[in-house]
């Protein structure tokens, strides 16, 4: 048992993966399940994601010790601030959101302000989900072996930091920790970015020739399918390092015109090989 | 049976995967794998995916029924113009190329010139493989369930076509019927810009942020793994239609840009509602 009660709020992939996984794990005695939409939330008790679900965020998040808010970027902070003044004592506060500069730094603001002197906030964001929505698509091991990110601030409490961290690995995570402005100047090169070129060039490919695209079009463009207000959001919150790591982009695709235009063989084999080998850096 | 004996120049991934499907089938009694490197054909033939090898070319397709040219595109034409003279009458000639047009013309006006009168050829393209070589991954399902498509030009026999079609068919493919230019240009967009793309943007990607590369990363780039000289050849080879599809790219993804500048909400939903309205088409 990690703690007693967790609430989740927003009980979609993630929150709903999350959910199971802390049920499988028996980390928790009660899981509840908050959100505006209750077919959604009973969706989610169906299927044994939560223990119990209400639409009353007061309520849901009165008795919990941790609260995991798992809704789109734009939402987290108005969250802790409809949430600071009604928890209780100790209660430890994180969030999956993409990014994390703009959701720690007004978290802490609104911790910072009286208002929530009972609780700690610690910015986190799990790589894994994907462009499937919903808790239908949620699975206890979605988390198992992927890395979360923990992001603490100068405000944030160190012991506040490791206890979440201590969560994110009780579901079989591993943690990183970073600064929140490190993470979103990484997350812009690694996610952010690459989901602005997946969508260009999935909206360029006319559709008279999508009958031949295979596995290379549908790898290139998988994340594209994901929910576009969501990364409206995400790309919005992050445009300025976003920005910076498309400019990059832009550098090496002029690059690769230039040689294709000037038929220059050893350029196009230099920069190919040269993408090839951050590739196969990472591996699959 | 589908004929006697096949040759298959090149046993790397996908003419091992050929091998195996053609043997698994019994389509041919003997299947004859030709290459330079004596090593990888007795890899390929302890992996059975030839019943014998050899090194000498006019050897190898003397008693072909069907000939099948896995070598890289650069190098086909040529091989066509070694073999047009030694292959027996009613020989087929196939490959496997990643570009048509120029192979399809090459192999045409090698055979016109009388030194081919009795062979046939018809260009394919098998939508499979991937960004790993060798026979060693190579399997007998590689394509089955996928599309090949079969590019006859103005000169190809018609019943040659229809016969390689059918050769396709039986290995568990579908096959797509186009010309030589339609699928270049095709194929431009949907397999030769997005491996410039995935290419750039690993490229662009600065080593130290990669421990924070998830499955999206990973998904986007994932065909920049490929061959780098491979791909070199086939890009340089279709460069005019990659360079018209890269020009698409571009304007969207200056629009993209100019949305997250100008923090413009509604156009840059619109544009990634565009992009996942295609990616939602193709599915999975």
């Amino acid at each position: 048992m990690f703690v007693e009660t967790i609430a989740i709020f927003g009980v979609g992939l993630l929150g709903g993966s999350i959910g199971l996984a802390v049920r499988e794990r028996h980390l928790a005695r009660r899981v509840v399940g908050i959100g505006r939409d209750l077919a959604k939330l009973r969706e989610a008790e169906n299927r044994g994601a939560v223990t119990e679900v209400t639409t009353d965020l007061a309520a849901g998040v009165r008795d919990a010790n941790l609260i995991i808010i798992c809704t789109p970027v734009e939402t987290v902070v108005d969250f802790v601030r409809q949430i600071a003044p009604v928890v209780g004592k100790g209660t430890l506060i994180t969030d999956v959101g993409s990014t994390k500069a703009s959701i720690v730094d007004g978290a802490d603001k609104v911790l910072a302000d009286g208002k929530g002197l009972w609780a700690a906030f610690v910015g986190s964001h799990p790589l894994a989900g994907g462009e499937k929505n919903g808790v239908l698509f949620a699975k206890a091991d979605l988390l198992e072996e992927r890395t979360v990110v923990v992001t603490p601030s100068a405000a944030t409490n160190p012991d506040a930091a490791a206890k979440v961290e201590r969560f994110w690995q009780a579901l079989g995570a591993r943690t990183v920790r970073v600064t929140p402005e490190e993470h979103d100047v990484a997350i812009a090169a690694t996610s952010h970015l690459p989901h602005l070129v997946a969508s260009a060039l999935a909206a360029a490919t006319p559709v008279s020739d999508l009958p031949l695209a295979a596995a290379g079009w549908s790898d290139t463009t998988r994340i594209a399918a994901g929910d576009a207000e969501l990364w409206r959001q995400i790309l919005l919150d992050n445009r300025v390092h976003t920005l910076k790591a498309l400019e990059r982009f832009e550098k090496v695709m002029a690059e690769l015109r230039a040689a294709l235009e000037a038929n220059d063989s050893a350029a196009l084999l230099r920069l190919l090989t040269q993408g090839k080998r951050n590739r196969d850096f990472v591996g699959n």
